[in-house]
């Protein structure tokens, strides 16, 4: 079973182009992670936020990413971090499409 | 573009397949919301939380359904629910596979 790993954060720098333009080499990294599946990038630049919905193969491996991306976070000096990893209730997720294998 | 939706709470009640049961018709209900997408149902049994993270077509989509169940989720008993809306940045999505329209 897969296993979600939700994460946000307060952003003060850019959205958009140029925030993909800026994180495409970390986006391209993120692809090589142990038991990475998929990633959607969420921003709210009204808000000043911005995270991430990741699906991980095994909760071992979404802790192990957060760990690392935790600490990473903090050297970009980004703040308020909240992060969360959930089991998949998958009989539910089928019923309503959830692409999740 | 989409929108996501991400919503966590404390749950008392039962998780896995006895959730799926109690909820079947809740999520057949939710295929039919205005500008839905899809939904994967989260749990985390240890810690007593479950969610959801919801993709709709737009961000009026996502606040729409958000400020409904958020009083059903009341009617539930649920507490400490955590919503909120983001976009997506489609760029940085694409290269991390994120399965977004």
């Amino acid at each position: 079973m897969s296993y979600i790993l939700q994460i946000d954060f307060t952003m003060e720098g850019s959205f958009g182009e140029e925030m993909a333009t800026a994180f495409h080499d970390l986006a391209m990294s993120i692809r090589e992670e142990e038991g990475f599946q998929w990633k959607i990038w969420t921003e709210n630049p009204d808000a000043k936020e911005a995270g991430g919905v990741y699906v991980f193969e095994t909760k071992e491996a979404a802790e192990k990413y957060l760990d690392m991306h935790t600490k990473r976070l903090a050297q970009f000096g980004l703040e308020n971090v909240r992060a969360k990893v959930f089991g998949i209730n998958e009989t539910l997720t089928k019923v309503t499409d959830g692409p999740v294998k």
